[in-house]
């Protein structure tokens, strides 16, 4: 019999009515001659109102607490919704991530699963249960719990189908699939029917906020098939595999955009080494992630160092740069929180050279300004004015045949 | 050094205030030089909360899915009173029950303490920290989360005394000790220094709430010194223990009583073997607890059967009984919830056999008719008139010198 492990987010598991809706889901698949794992997220808000009681008994609170804390939230899941599941007939248990063998790391708060102890799931499955287990979370040699960080359970669930070996790894979320650009922006997006492990990361990390990256890494060691689909309807999402059966003459799957990006630029950088290790040195220090990097060279003796970062770290960054351009010697640094971030992704680039500039000539025909060029093997990204985001976006969905020629595109 | 274990129960750790008071009490018991070893209960309603939920997912949760819900309120509540300890600079960790190495059978919801690994516990302490330890709960041999049922909390800190062999076991409460009667009732009831285990089972099991009955019988057994007091203030309070040293000559140590008894009386029941065991054993197996029992014979072959339990119960062995009256051929059942159980309790009674005399003299002073009677080694117990109760208690507290001559009379 297959095993299939699905994943259910925080607000699919909202109240007591979305968990019977899930219940009804797990079953219908458990009965449709499946092996069933379900993992579960924390219900709704409640690990906010949870971080908001620990900020309430300590500024400062350690991690490995918070961990022991914020791993209730799951813990309340798997229970009701096997309660939920109990009372439509099936047998069923919950288990908490120890329970059932998620072994981590001991970094607190943002723990790696390290390994799988799966005889006890193995066990509960042969005894034709379904298994409910806990996402996020895992515990350590010294059996301390530790949580994955954010989008853990999307981990959860994808290591759990590679320790299962499990026919396919559901994602169930509140978007159909995965959209060659986000659907809220552009009306008439195509949902893909599949993508590689890699335009996914891409995706991911450019803002598509639909699988967590390091799951999707996840997936690509370990060959799981993961699909992603709406926990509203039944209809087939986006798988993420391999080989990109379908496609894989696509040569741009995605456009992804963000507009928290925040461009810095540092006039008049001295020119000799070190430099620019002093700089990013400096912020990866403070924890700032620093996102796209360009060295402009003038004339001269002096450049300028362009490059961007999240907008939620702009004001600590711009306090640091401040120091830092006393110590190099540098005249000015300015931020600029008015740019949006435009990217193409697809594992087909590699070998199609003329993509940059066909992306480029689209947006020239926009007459919108290119400002920032970054490029990886299967992925370019330029920033451009934030007011011109959406225009760049909606051209390059046409310029490279990603919007869905269907009723969609009349809303 | 002296290891003490501390217990707060759910009013103590309502909110973060009063998490942080706790803190604070739990710091100053480690800065006095002690190995501290802290256990706290669910916050203040959050346990009511979670039953509410199950209720919504499920009419009938299964019980092993309802301590997997339940355990989660002691794990909110140890991260978040080891984080205001944290906060106030004393090194401190957290443990689950599993973690702390509490070992229980399998009977889900009311599961008992088999044995208690402390090697976790003891390596904590041996570095220096406070250990929080999550009360009511346990773990099966089998990896299942359990809960020890209503008041395990008190019964998880007697049973971690027992284990580390700790000087003693302080259960922190929102009254001051234990009382010769209700103080609610009796404003000049006396706080009682010292009383042995025997004395507080029988109070305990007579409707005083302040120790869970399966706490004393474990600390009765394992010898384990329990210090019962009020976490608002520094006083001394009431000190359970084998040998109750200050007043072992004292015959009597309190009144008890209980307004939520009913009373059955069964009519013309044949007198033959095995009437007794139909009609208790029926009840048994509707698992309702029957407390007093009295059979009064007459003359010729018909008796009346009487007993007691409580008023929850009573619509459902009304029910049962006239079924059995028919099984057995009696005449008729009734049944008076218009009366109160008044009992004595005391060790020193069994070398005392005036007691019960004087008991039922003083009550007749009062012109207060006994209905029933029942006697233990160590307690008495009448059923009287409801409206008789309070003027029964008083009376005894007088007749047995059980009141406290000080200012509290005058209120």
């Amino acid at each position: 019999m297959s095993i299939i492990v699905q994943k259910f987010g925080g607000s699919s598991v909202a109240d007591a009515e979305c968990i019977k809706r899930v219940a009804n889901r797990v079953v219908e698949t458990k009965r449709k001659g499946h092996q069933v794992v379900t993992v579960v997220s924390a219900m709704g808000d409640s690990t906010d109102h949870l971080i908001d009681l620990a900020k309430q008994v300590s500024k400062n609170p350690s991690v490995r607490e918070m961990d022991m804390l914020l791993s209730t939230g799951e813990q309340v899941s798997i229970s009701l919704l096997a309660m939920a599941i109990h009372a439509l007939g099936e047998p069923v248990i919950s288990l908490t991530g120890p329970q059932a063998g998620i072994k981590t790391d001991g970094v607190f708060s943002k723990a790696r699963i390290m390994d799988i102890t799966s005889s006890r799931l193995e066990k509960e499955l042969d005894e034709g249960k379904i298994v409910i287990v806990a996402g996020f979370q895992g515990i350590t040699i010294d059996n301390d719990i530790t949580t994955l960080g954010r989008g853990g359970s999307d981990t959860t669930a994808v290591a759990l189908a590679a320790a299962l070996k499990a026919e396919i790894c559901e994602i169930y979320t509140d978007v159909d699939g995965v959209y060659t650009t986000d659907p809220r922006l552009v009306k008439n997006a195509k949902k893909l029917n599949t993508i590689t492990y890699d335009e996914m990361l891409e995706l991911a990390s450019l803002g598509a906020q639909v699988l967590q990256p390091r799951s999707v890494e996840f997936g690509k060691i370990h060959k799981v098939k993961i699909h992603v689909r709406s926990s509203f309807n039944h209809e087939e999402g986006t798988i993420v595999q391999e080989v990109s059966d379908m496609e894989n003459d696509i040569v741009v799957s995605g456009v992804a955009f963000d507009k928290k990006s925040v461009r810095f630029t540092v006039y008049d950088v001295p020119d000799r080494p070190g430099v620019a290790k002093d700089i990013f040195k400096t912020l990866a220090d403070k924890s700032i992630n620093v996102d796209m990097i360009v060295q402009i060279s003038r004339e001269g003796s002096l450049n300028d160092i362009t490059f961007t970062l999240d907008r939620d770290q702009m004001e600590e960054a711009l306090r640091v740069m401040k120091e830092v351009i006393v110590k190099i010697g540098a005249k000015d640094v300015t931020c600029d929180d008015d740019v949006a971030k435009v990217s193409i992704v697809g594992a087909g680039m590699i070998t199609n050279f003329g993509v940059a500039a066909d992306m480029f000539d689209a947006l020239a025909e926009e007459k919108i300004n290119i400002e920032l060029i970054s490029t990886s093997e299967i992925k370019i990204s330029v920033l451009v004015r934030k007011d011109q985001c959406e225009k760049a976006v909606r051209k390059l969905i046409d310029k490279f045949d990603l919007a869905e020629d269907s009723i969609k595109s009349i809303e």
